[in-house]
C-alpha cells in the first residue's frame, strides 16, 4: 500500500500479487491498483464503478476536491450519503488512470472483466473489507459488478447494475470493432492520436440518442474548400480531442476489447441484484437487460428510464437514477 | 449519346452540358451519365434510383441479364412491371458507376442531390421525356428524387420517397462523418482501401437493426494473441472489403458527402407525394419522415413498415414494399 512512484494528491495505491493470473490467459507482473475513498472508514462500504473513462475520484470531497465522473450523485446527502457509506472505487486496470496499464507501444496482455472484478476482491482484502454493503456499477462497471457477484458472492451484498449486460450486444460491437480498427490503423501509420480521436468520435455517437443529437446539431452543412462538414462534427471532434490528450491508444484498445468480450452467466450470480436500463441506450438495449433481468436467480428489481441522452443516462439522469439508488440503498 | 470510351453491355452514355454547373459552386467539365432502360421505349416512364452503391443496373433483363440491386421489385409483372413501364435509372456522378467520377487522387467538385436531380432532367431531355409517370427513390436515390421534384415539378407525376428525408439526421451526419474522417486518414498515410473497408464496415454497422444483428452475430469473442475478435467482424470485414474492391475512396467521400450536405424545403415540393419510413431505420427515424411529411403541400401517403433490417429494408422487405410500389402506381 505505497508508492514508488509520485502519485497526485487523495491516491492510494494497492499491490496485487506480484504475479497476477489473468482470467483469459497471461500473467500481469508486479501490478497496482489506484483507489480512493471518502466518507468515515468504518461505515459499510459502497464501492462505485463507472464507464471506462470513470476512474478513482468519484466526486470532490474534503482530500480530492476537483470534481468526480458522478458529481451530484455521490456526497454528503446524495443518494450516496458520504455520511452514511464509505465509498471506495479505483482505476480500472489498462485504462488511462494510475492503476497498471500499457505505456505507449507496449503490448499489454488482455484484461477481462473478470480480472478487473478479482483486482477488486485484493483491494478489499488488503482494506480488511470482508463484505461491501452494495456494489453500484454503470455501464463497464456494471459489468466488472456482475462478475464480481459471480465470483465473490459472499462479498457483496446487493448489486446494482446500471446500463450493463452479461454480455455485449453485437450491435455495439460492431460499432468498437470499428473503433479499434481505428486506432490499429493509426498506430501502424503514425496517426495513432488522430485516430484515438476519431474513434473516440464514433464513441460519442453511439453513446446518446438521435432525438439529443437533433435538437442540438440540426443546420446545414458549411464547405471548406470540397470537404463538407456538419454542424455535429465540432462536437465530435472536441470530445476526441479531449479523449486524446488523456488517453494512450494502447489503454483505449485494452478496455475497449475488455467490454466485448465480457460474458458472464446471470445463473452464477446468486447476490441480490437490482438493474436499470435506458429507453433510448443504443449500446445497451432495454431488451438485453430485460433478458439478464429473467436468468438472475435474485433479481430484485429490474427498472427503465426514458432518457434522451441514451447511454450516458447514468451520467445526465440525476434525479431518475439517485431515485433508483435510493430504493437500492432502503 | 456516344461515348469514346469502352463501357459494359447495356449502358447508354448521355454527355452532360459541356460546363454543367453545380449548385454549391463549380463546374463538372465534359461529364456523361450512364443510364440503362428496360420495358417498352414508348410506355410511360419510371424512374428508379437506390441508395449510393445502386446504379443503373436496376434489375436482370434480355438486354443486362446480371442481378440488379432491386430483383424482385422490378421486372416483368412485379410491382413496378416492365411490361406496363419504361424503366429508367442511371449511375450516380461521382460515384463508383459509368458516370463521371473522380479518379484515384483526383480533387472533384461537391455534387449536391441538386445536381443529380438537374443531371437527371438533362438526361430526360436528351431521351425526348417531358414527364415520368413516376420517380420512385430510396435512401440516398429518395433524396435525389425530393430535389428533383422541388426543382422539376412538370416533369415527375408522382414522387415516392423510401426511406429518404429532406435533409440527413445528426446522428446519421455523425455516423458517416467518422466514415469520412477514416477515408481521408486513410489517404494520407497510404492505407486508402483498408480504411475505406473499415468506413464501410462502420456503415454497415448503421444500415440494419440491433435485433438482426443480435440474431445473426451472438457468440462469445475469440481471441488472436492479446486482439480479441467479434463474430459480427467477420461481416463487417467481409463486406467492407467488398465494397472497397469496387469503389475508389474519393468516390465514396464523394456521395458520403453529398448525403450529408442534402436538404430541400418541403414546402417546395408541390408534386404528389408517398413516403415509407422503417421503424428501427437508425438512419432516417420514422419521426424525421412524419416531420417530412407533415410539410409537404401535396402528401398522398405516408407509410410506416416495421422491419428488423432497418435502413436496408427498402431492399430486403420486399413484400411490404412491393405492396407500396403498387399503391403509388395504382
Amino acid at each position: 500500500m505505497s508508492a514508488a512512484i509520485t502519485l497526485p494528491a487523495g491516491v492510494e495505491l494497492c499491490h496485487l500479487p506480484a504475479q497476477f493470473p489473468l482470467a483469459h490467459g497471461g500473467v500481469l507482473a508486479g501490478a497496482s491498483l489506484a483507489f480512493e475513498r471518502q466518507g468515515p472508514v468504518d461505515a459499510p462500504v459502497v464501492v462505485v464503478l463507472g464507464g471506462i473513462s470513470a476512474g478513482r475520484h468519484v466526486s470532490a470531497h474534503r482530500a480530492v476536491q476537483g470534481p468526480g465522473w458522478w458529481e451530484g450523485f455521490v456526497g454528503e446527502g446524495q443518494a450516496i450519503d458520504t455520511a452514511r457509506y464509505s465509498v471506495l472505487s479505483f482505476d480500472w486496470l489498462g485504462g488511462a488512470g494510475c492503476s497498471t496499464a500499457p505505456a505507449s507501444g507496449e503490448s499489454f496482455p488482455f484484461v477481462g472483466t473478470e480480472d478487473q472484478a478479482a483486482a477488486l476482491a485484493h483491494l478489499l482484502t488488503a482494506l480488511r473489507i470482508e463484505k461491501v454493503a452494495a456494489l453500484v456499477g454503470s455501464s463497464y462497471g456494471g459489468m466488472v459488478g456482475l462478475q464480481f457477484a459471480a465470483a465473490f458472492p459472499q462479498r457483496v451484498a446487493r448489486l446494482f447494475a446500471i446500463a450493463a449486460p452479461h454480455e455485449s450486444h453485437p450491435q455495439a460491437s460492431a460499432w468498437r470493432a470499428v473503433q479499434r480498427g481505428i486506432v490499429e490503423l493509426g498506430l501502424r501509420t503514425g496517426t495513432a492520436s488522430e485516430a484515438l480521436a476519431l474513434a473516440r468520435g464514433l464513441a460519442m455517437a453511439t453513446y446518446r440518442t438521435p432525438g439529443e443529437l437533433a435538437d442540438r446539431f440540426s443546420g446545414p452543412a458549411t464547405w471548406q474548400g470540397e470537404r463538407v462538414r456538419l454542424p455535429v462534427q465540432d462536437w465530435l471532434d472536441a470530445r476526441g480531442a479531449e479523449f486524446a490528450d488523456r488517453w494512450l491508444p494502447e489503454q483505449f484498445l485494452c478496455l475497449c476489447a475488455s467490454i466485448d468480450a465480457h460474458r458472464v452467466d446471470p445463473a452464477r450470480i446468486a447476490v441480490p441484484c437490482w438493474l436499470a436500463a435506458f429507453v433510448g441506450d443504443q449500446l445497451v438495449p432495454p431488451p438485453q437487460v430485460r433478458e439478464l433481468a429473467s436468468r438472475l436467480p435474485n433479481l430484485r428489481a429490474v427498472r427503465e428510464v426514458r432518457s434522451r441522452y441514451g447511454h450516458d443516462a447514468f451520467l445526465k439522469e440525476r434525479l431518475a437514477v439517485a431515485a433508483l439508488l435510493r430504493e437500492v440503498l432502503a
